[in-house]
């Protein structure tokens, strides 16, 4: 199967952090730990490494730690530690994607497949991914190198399963919601389970964060899924429509194959198997006729308010409020892509 | 630059546990131990993580960590789970190698890379490096994780590397050196620390073995080196005269550079660089005209001794004369190299 030409770019659709002015110390904290990371790499490494820490990322789970765990304004270092942990693995998995998508770019910049070519990038993620792991042993105990290595391969699964699938149309709603629980609700989950366990929290709370962060990271890749339809790429800042033309069956498209007469099904089948070019226009009008976004945005709004549900009983608990503030702008975001 | 097209297959060169008759049982525990660690993977990925662990490996450094702990026969589960965990890291490792190298085969069938294609490779790879690390997270602290993830970063960073360098010529003796410590004495080194410090041996010992492992480990990637130039394939068990083609400036490549004429070291850097046509014929015909072969078969000698005088002042301990017969077995292999 061909790789794509995607290409994406800074900003990110999503800005978690930029709306928690609280969290500044909390960032800058993280930041400073990262650039003491990459300090300790191989001298011929670091640069490399560097390249990939850049500040201009979004930070979702690093919020997530500290927002799960927060207890009153106090930058806690184990918070950092594993938000510094976890945003590694992010990064190492990001590299890793970019040389399987072809990517040149990553926010806004060459990606480091692109800078230093396929063969380091592959090693660069390792590298990335080994030191998070051993940051992630200078916990007490072995908890955290635990959590995170089995989220690791959780993720890693996820998106196996999904480029495995790539072009293939025989894929049932569970099957594209396992993939998405594993490719991005898994480390959702494990942040604010570790950020809410660190900071001390009862297991009722800590199950409960941990619930919401899951279901969080659910809405979040439906909603990146509709986007990729729906978003305006000035607004969403990377290149959409590519999921058709890639042969990813989203939500959005398997409710347009759902929605449509049984000739236009097949014509959009074969636009996913690449037996016909893909025609990303023809099928967002057509979502917007069917009613497509809709149904999307119910589903979506399900999965948020289950997560919500779990945090109900711990209203007065100081990370409730701040993680409800996440489903919000994750509201907003999607009330900017309903078509008119 | 292009990537080569080399092929490995087995027999691998240093059956080190074949030779070892007591270790079947404890080599028999990995294989029991690397298919319960297989069943844990997600459904979908099991079969491709199953296909990567087959037990037609060396299991060199499995090897290490059983004869560095050896107390006595007994089969003692810690090293048996920490064997595991460093084979995983070292399998992860062959298969982001396969596909950088766009090797086919692999221990005489398809490559992963080739198999599931580089996308899918890339992701197994890290599915199995994350699963050695929540292995190696089941010890009672943490600090198994701990080294085996900087070992890791320490691999990758050795290979990053010889990568970025490769095509190049300006690579002194101890960029060499710094490399081949980096890239394959890493892991012969924390198997060593890892298998006699978990089977409770003395500090000084611990640190000896260490040394053992390490040096033996540098030993070994100068025999492999040597065997690209010097081995019979059909002895060896992969394809040889790649180092030159793809650009590798190894250790007999730089003492053959050395020992020639002005407008020879010439022609023979073109060929790493890739203005002219590679010769290997004639390069190995040249490095057993110009002793080449004795020059760096005492270079490893060195470094062989340096690991055995680490051990002497521990003689009588039971890892010992175990770990002392690598030294042997590898100097027989030497020797099979040798020109008549």
């Amino acid at each position: 199967m061909p790789l794509t030409s995607a290409t994406r770019s800074n900003p990110a659709p999503l800005e978690f952090s930029s709306v928690f002015a609280d969290l500044a110390p909390h960032v800058a904290g993280l930041n400073a730990c990262l650039r003491d990371q990459v300090a300790q790499f191989e001298p011929e490494i670091r640069e490399m490494a560097d390249y990939c820490i850049d500040t201009s990322g979004k930070r979702i789970r690093p919020a997530l730690v500290f927002l799960s765990g927060w207890r009153d304004d106090t930058v806690n270092p184990d918070l950092v530690r594993v938000a510094a942990v976890i945003e590694l693995v992010h990064l190492a998995t990001l590299v890793h994607d970019d040389i399987m998508d072809g990517a040149d770019i990553r926010r806004g910049r060459e990606s480091a497949t692109r800078s230093y070519g396929p063969e380091a990038a592959v090693l660069l993620g390792d590298a990335l991914f080994a030191h998070a792991l051993h940051l992630a042993a200078q916990f007490p105990t072995t908890m955290v190198c635990s959590a995170v290595a089995e989220s690791t391969r959780r993720v890693c699964a996820g998106e196996i399963i999904q480029t495995l699938r790539r072009g293939t149309t025989r894929i049932s709603r569970s099957d594209y919601q396992r993939v998405i629980d594993l490719k991005t609700a898994e480390l959702f989950r494990v942040s604010c389970h570790l950020g809410s366990h660190l900071a001390g929290f009862s297991p009722e709370f800590v199950s409960a964060a941990t619930t919401y962060g899951r279901q969080l990271g659910i809405a979040y890749q439906i909603f990146d899924d509709l986007a990729d339809f729906f978003g305006q790429e000035s607004k969403i800042g990377k290149t959409l429509g590519t999921d058709l033309g890639s042969g990813k069956l989203t939500l959005p498209l398997m409710e347009l194959v759902k929605a449509s007469p049984e000739g236009e099904k097949a014509a959009i089948l074969a636009e996913i198997t690449g037996d016909s070019i893909p025609q990303p226009d023809l099928r967002v009008a057509q979502m917007r006729d069917l009613g497509v976004f809709g149904r999307v945005e119910t589903a979506l709004e399900s999965e948020l308010a289950r997560g919500e549900k779990a945090l109900e009983p711990h209203e007065n608990r100081p990370p409730t409020s701040r993680l409800l503030s996440l489903s919000a702008i994750l509201r907003d975001q999607i009330a900017s892509l309903r078509p008119q």
